[in-house]
């Protein structure tokens, strides 16, 4: 299983994924879910991936392939965030096209999920959701933030933390509380975590940071959170409960 | 959509229901999907629902002739929550024979999962699930509760809270903070809640109460809830975000 959120507030975007895969009942691996495309100064583009992996590699393999061998348009190359999203589309349709009739034999699910993020001179920040079909939705003002994998442990606290001025280092946190939600409840989301800070018209990665499970600053968060709402529960209205009533 | 859960704990059992059915776009409609058997002083049943409401009316109909009908087994008949579960799935098998075929037609889910838990005299309390094939599970002292619907957004706060020796008044609460995360987070479940108390031993219902939205007891539970995350959040240790690292 995987989780990844990308949450985009007006001084940037914060991106994060898992990156644990379970290819089977007894193996599972880490594969990092999370790729950088940087030209500093001239764009920066984050991706964030869920579901079958053979799928998402291949993609990314043919997006890789078209900037090493010059092949116009590429991620590279393009002027716009929204040509990225189409040509991350077309790739995966690509790739799709070209192996689900095989995968469907054996009941093998090909779906993939694509969030990217991020941007390129000339234009502001933007951030995209690609569904399984190649076709994508872009955030927008009401809908700041896309999850894909194992998404619902982690919503809430997203729901009620981002907004277009929460600051980055809120984002941060409400993404990490999202994600030790997840792992609590859903035990194939696993550590470490990727995560990546990009700051608005920088044009350059302002941090990447990986979590492991020794990780002291999310050991500290993990703690303070528990504490915390155990402080709110403690302080909830009693119901009226009678017992002895008949 | 729907979300039902009951937690065991030693003092008892806490049941509790949302109430909307979406039988389509632009059609919402509230059913009960909580159905109480009580004989006071030998028996004490609930039940709770999701999924296909034909099928889970069908079901209840079913149980419901054959008490009216004296033909045994039936709910008020068996001397122990074993053969209630069982008597549940053979009824569920009984209806699922009979119209999954013209169901599967219209590509129409006709799968259900119930919930019923309760006491018989001569055996203490008991939980149990029930899955769309007729089979089940118990509650075991490792797993205190079982969810059915719209589960994922509820479970945090009940893995936090619910122990063997929680009391009756913080199951209450664990209980109806978990719908209120579940209602904010999928505005498919909704008011009115139902719920049901059992005090462990007393062999009849303690307290039913159906909670709907001007119910003055959710508003402050809602209100706290809030106000208590977010500060929990706010407590939390910054991490250490250097925006002008290059």
């Amino acid at each position: 299983m995987t989780y990844c959120v990308a949450t985009m507030i007006d001084s940037g975007i914060v991106f994060a994924s898992d990156s644990r895969t379970n290819a089977g009942v007894d193996y599972i691996s880490t594969f990092r879910k999370m790729r950088v495309f940087e030209v500093a100064g001239d764009r920066i583009l984050v991706t964030l991936n869920s579901g079958n992996l053979a799928v998402t590699q291949a993609t990314v393999n043919h997006l890789e392939r078209a900037i090493k061998s010059n092949i116009e348009p590429n991620l590279l190359s393009v002027r716009s965030m929204y040509e990225v999203a189409e040509l991350i589309g077309a790739a995966l349709r690509e790739v799709r096209r070209r192996d689900s009739a095989f995968l469907k034999e054996n009941h093998v699910d090909s779906s993939v999920n694509f969030i990217v993020g991020g941007q390129i001179a000339g234009e502001d920040q933007r951030l995209f959701l690609i569904y399984s079909e190649g076709n994508f939705i872009e955030a927008t003002p009401e809908t700041r933030y896309f999850q894909v994998g194992e998404i619902k442990y982690g919503k809430p606290i997203i729901d009620r933390i981002i907004r277009a001025d929460t600051s980055m280092n809120d984002a941060i946190k409400s993404v990490l509380v999202s994600f030790d939600s997840t792992m609590r409840s859903n035990l194939s989301v696993g550590m470490p975590i990727d995560m990546a800070c990009y700051s608005r018209h920088s044009l350059q990665l302002a941090q990447i940071h990986r979590f492991d499970d020794q990780d002291n600053y999310m050991q500290r968060l993990h703690k303070s959170w528990g504490e915390g709402v155990r402080a709110a529960f403690a302080e909830l209205p009693n119901f009226e409960y009678q017992s002895d009533l008949s």
